[in-house]
Formats: C-alpha cells, sequence, structure tokens
C-alpha cells in the first residue's frame, strides 16, 4: 500500500527560530520516513503581511531552505517546493473562489485574530480575507491526506474540508481529498523575554544564530520574576528559561537545576552557563550543517528546482481532473 | 509612433444577440482599424454566476468566437483570446488582491447591484466580490490604455484605475497603465417584450438565430401598447420595435413607418414586416459568414489558439515587469 500524502508550509518572512524548530520543523522531519511529505515555501502566503515590502521573500525562501535541510529534512524522502512557482495555486486558488460564500470567510475564527494580533501591518486586504481559499488550493493541490497542525490550529482545517465537500457536492466527483488534521503535541516555548518567540518580538533565538549570539541571549533571558537576588530561591515551575532545559539537558542535569534552583544552591548566571552547554552541543550538528549549506547556495537552489518540478508534475494532474470534473475541458 | 492598446473582454455565458452586438461588439469591430486591440473570452468571470453548471462554458466559448468572427473582428487584425489558456491572468489576480481593501470592493456599487438583479444564482462568493481584481489584472497584463465601455459603466474603470496607483505607490515603479474608459454611445435596443435583452429574459434575437427564427421573434414583438386595435394610431416613440427600425431601416422607411404608425395607414402586422426585411437585410452577410465560420470550427478554434498564445507573450512579458517592481525576482 502506498504512503498516506502530508502537506505543510512555511512562509518566507524571516529566519528560522526555535520557536518554528520545536513547533513545526522537528515534526516534519520525523513525519517523512512513514509518509510521503510534501513541504512548500508560502511565498503567496507572505504577501498578506510583507505586500508593503515583499523584497525580502526572496532572499528568505533560500534561507528558509536552508533552514529546512539543515534541520534534517531530506530530498530524497520528501518533496521541498516553492509555490509561486507552481501557477496551478493561484489557478485553483481563483476556481475555489467562485464556490466559497464570503461569510465562511469572515466567520473565520483566525481572520480577526490575526487582524488584531499584527499591529503595524494593515490586514485588511481582500487577500487575507480569502486566505483559507489559497490555503486549501494548496493542499488539495497535492491530494494530502494530512496536515500537520497543533492543536489550536485544527478549526483552520475544518474550513478546507468544507470548501471540498462543496467541491464535491456541486460537481458530483471525488477527484479532491478531504485533508485531516495530524495533531501533534508542541512544546511551550517562549521567546528570551518571555513572550510568543517571534521575528516581530525581537526575541528569537535563531537556527542562523552563531554560538556566540545563542550564549548572549541566554545571558539576557528573563527568568523566575520572583528570584530577584542570588540568595532568593527560584521556581521552574514559572521560569521563562526552564522550558529550554526540559528540551536540551539530560534529566540528571534537569533534576540538578530543578532542586538547586529551589534552594538558591545555583543562581541564574550559574543555570544560563549550564543552558548554555547543552543547547549548543543540541544545536551543534543542525548548525554545523546549516554552515556547510550556506556555503553552497547553488544547490540549495537546485534542491527546490527538482522538488517544484515534482510537486509541479502532481499539481497539473490535479488540475485536470478538477477542470474534468467542472466539465472545463 | 505606435498604437494606443484596447482591452475588452465578453463571458462566454450564452450567444451573443442583437443587444450584445450593438451595445459592443460593433464598436470593437470599428476600434480594430484605430487601435491594438485585444480581446478576450472571460472564461473565469463567467463561473461567478455559472459555478454550479459550469459545463456550458466550453461550448460557449467556441460560440462566441463564431458570433466575434462572423460580425467581423479579424484575426490579422486584433489578438482573440482565452481567458482561462492565459495562467498570468490567476497569478496577477492573487498578488493584486493582497493590495487591494476588501472595504473598496464592498462599496463597488456593481457588486450589490448585481447581486440584486441576478436572481437564481447566490451571488454571495468570495470570487464575484473579488471581480473588479480579477478585471484589473485582465486590463494591465495587456497594458490596455482604454477599456470600451457605455457611458454607465465608467465607474467600474475607476476601481481599476485605484488599484493600479496603489501599485505604483507601494511599489515605486510605473510598470502598470492606468486604464482610461473609452466611452461609446449605445443605440437602446430591448428585448422582444420590452425587457432588456438577455438570454435569461428569453426575449433576445440571436446572431446565430435562422431568417425564419427572427421573423418569428419579429411577429412576437411588443410594440406600441396603446395601439390595441388597427384603426387607432400608435406613437413610434413609446413602441420597444420602431429603434430596430432606426437601426436597420433606411431613412425613407423610417419616415414612411413613422407618419403611417401615427396616422393608422399602417398596422403593426405591416410593420413589423418592414422591419423583417430591412433586419435580415442588414444582418444577412453576418449570418451567411457565421454558417460558414460554424461549419469551420477547428479553424475558430485555431485563431483562439494562436490569439491566445500572441496574448500570452505580453502576458509573461508584464509579469516578468510586476516581479521585478516588487522585487519578487
Ligand atoms: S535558576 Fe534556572 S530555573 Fe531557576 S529561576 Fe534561574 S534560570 Fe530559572
Ligand atoms: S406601426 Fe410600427 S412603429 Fe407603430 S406601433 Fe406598430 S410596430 Fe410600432
Amino acid at each position: 500500500m502506498s504512503k498516506k500524502r502530508i502537506l505543510s508550509g512555511m512562509q518566507p518572512s524571516g529566519l528560522l527560530h526555535l520557536g518554528n524548530y520545536f513547533g513545526a520543523l522537528k515534526n516534519w522531519v520525523s513525519l517523512q520516513d512513514e509518509y510521503e511529505c510534501f513541504y512548500f515555501i508560502a511565498d503567496w502566503h507572505s504577501l498578506t503581511t510583507l505586500y508593503e515590502n515583499p523584497g525580502q521573500i526572496k532572499q528568505f525562501t533560500r534561507e528558509v531552505a536552508i533552514d529546512w535541510l539543515a534541520a534534517g529534512l531530506d530530498p530524497e524522502k520528501c518533496t521541498l517546493f516553492v509555490q509561486s512557482r507552481i501557477p496551478e495555486h493561484t489557478e485553483l486558488h481563483l476556481i475555489l473562489s467562485m464556490i466559497v460564500p464570503v461569510s465562511w470567510l469572515e466567520r473565520n475564527p483566525t481572520y480577526k485574530e490575526k487582524q488584531q494580533e499584527v499591529k503595524n501591518v494593515d490586514m485588511s486586504s481582500y487577500g487575507f480575507l480569502g486566505y483559507p481559499v489559497l490555503q486549501t488550493a494548496d493542499i488539495v493541490l497535492y491530494n494530502a491526506h494530512y496536515v500537520p497542525v497543533g492543536i489550536d490550529q485544527a478549526p483552520h482545517l475544518e474550513l478546507s474540508r468544507e470548501i471540498v465537500r462543496r467541491f464535491q457536492h456541486f460537481y458530483k466527483k471525488k477527484v479532491l481529498i478531504e485533508p485531516e488534521a495530524k495533531i501533534s503535541e508542541v512544546p511551550k516555548l517562549n521567546g528570551i523575554d518571555g513572550r510568543k518567540m517571534s521575528k516581530s518580538y525581537n526575541n528569537a533565538i535563531y537556527l542562523a544564530d552563531s554560538e556566540k549570539e545563542i550564549t548572549k541571549k541566554i545571558r539576557a533571558m528573563l527568568t523566575d520574576p520572583q528570584r530577584l537576588r542570588r540568595e532568593d530561591p527560584g521556581d521552574p515551575d514559572v521560569c521563562n528559561l526552564y522550558p529550554f532545559h526540559k528540551l536540551f539537558s539530560s534529566e540528571e542535569k534537569q533534576a540538578y537545576v530543578n532542586e538547586n534552583c529551589r534552594t538558591a544552591g545555583i543562581g541564574c548566571g550559574d543555570c544560563k552557563a549550564l543552558l548554555a552547554e547543552s543547547l549548543l552541543a543540541g544545536m551543534r550538528p543542525l548548525m554545523e550543517r546549516r554552515q556547510q549549506l550556506a556555503a553552497k547556495p547553488k544547490e540549495v537552489d537546485e534542491i527546490l528546482h527538482e522538488g517544484t518540478a515534482k510537486a509541479r508534475k502532481v499539481a497539473q494532474a490535479t488540475m485536470h481532473k478538477v477542470k474534468e470534473a467542472m466539465k472545463l475541458i
């Protein structure tokens, strides 16, 4: 039996950070053996926020691909491609736009949420209202069975499923697959200031950071805000730094930190030094791969080029079936 | 100096009738000598109303092309093409959708108008809300200077001009041309029942009708509703049929009808016979060309094929400039 297919994408709106890595990318890597995975650089989607200044998209397309490959995505196992280079995305987007009621998009909870979240950009565009339509086109073009999502994002996919059902209802043919959410547990990991790790908050640790930069960022990290002096005991359970130990340090080290934090046996400075050691040890292989890849941009571009050619064949075959079902051809 | 460029399109949602001919097509023919004209079959646009039953679009794409050629559009002089076969339309549509505020589309007067006009189809789709975005993409892809419109449609174009100005404002390059309305006078011509001539009212005289069908339709035409009996005088100024005389009959015949209607010198039956004679004489050359073309569908398809290839080169060059201006490439 052939493997089930997975589709997911990331916007090329910046370098990837540890939040992206543990929130999605690490999971993508683990999925590539069991599933036929299609991962794409969602450059059209990044226009929803970067439309006033899209110049960076080109650069970050390559940087994100480097992050992916450094993290362990293997182009022999999965298909890595660039959304905007496959015209079938915009074509199916237009077709689906004709069958999606505006009200479905207006009631989409993430629409208003994100409009409130993004402060410095006017998010009132027609394209942003319609991003679930494009997202649906992205998914169904590749007949994806599953879309990996965090538990809070499962509702997004419900809209795609509704759109697929409406398509089948009108055109009486099951040419599109109703995608299912593949929910994965995501560890909680904030930025160095305790807010959500995000490029726009300037609080992120990037996969592309040097050891020096990482060490400096760890030193600047917010810890237990109640632990004002060295001799005060701390509480790892409310500390912004401790979740990093959970991801990077050995059980022994975690136990040591946990105990000595609560008894003031170690200071936060000591704790940060311990974390820097574990985190750098854990990230070093990825960081080294990243450096090697960054030195060979042509090879990275070629991987995207080949992946895109492979993906396009699948997209074209789907569009053919879509147009047949609609009797357009 | 090179000729200025004109762009216009028609939806392949049915056969063309005399309303389409005198309302637009005749004008298109007269423009083809003075301008470089691009005329397209707007099949994506026809999905805004035909999305539940798009099977007829394919058939009417060819029929409309036959109507065009029969009416005198000359593929040596103008470029005739099919919108959906040029992927740059959907691509530029998506890009423009990112810079168009939803509010611009919601306040578009024709949006609500048409939602009220079209009764039997649910016009609440995201795609219908965005049809001016697609329309703008259609126009600017071909660097059109002018879009021929009836006087009441001039506001449509203002939205396209606003979108172009917003593009130039964001990307600081004048790669797109702000299209201007080329307003033409359109003779008033209703359907045989006195309502607007329209396929959906079943009151149209088609370019593809046979002489027999046309004669029958003229016989069934509504005339001056006050002229109940043969001996009542009539009033050509309020008669639904008289405008057809103005288009098809000689000045002498018009004067004769005008006078003898008002004096009850002729009956409406006589008047209809006179019109049938003039109308058929006027339309015969077109009708004969249409029959010849309908017998050679492969040649018609080939004309569309060649026109589409020619148009695509222009569209590709524009997309290249658009992406350069946005620094996407
Ligand atoms: S010692 Fe470590 S775990 Fe405890 S508050 Fe400081 S940084 Fe956090
Ligand atoms: S005679 Fe002719 S113009 Fe007069 S009312 Fe009858 S149809 Fe109309």
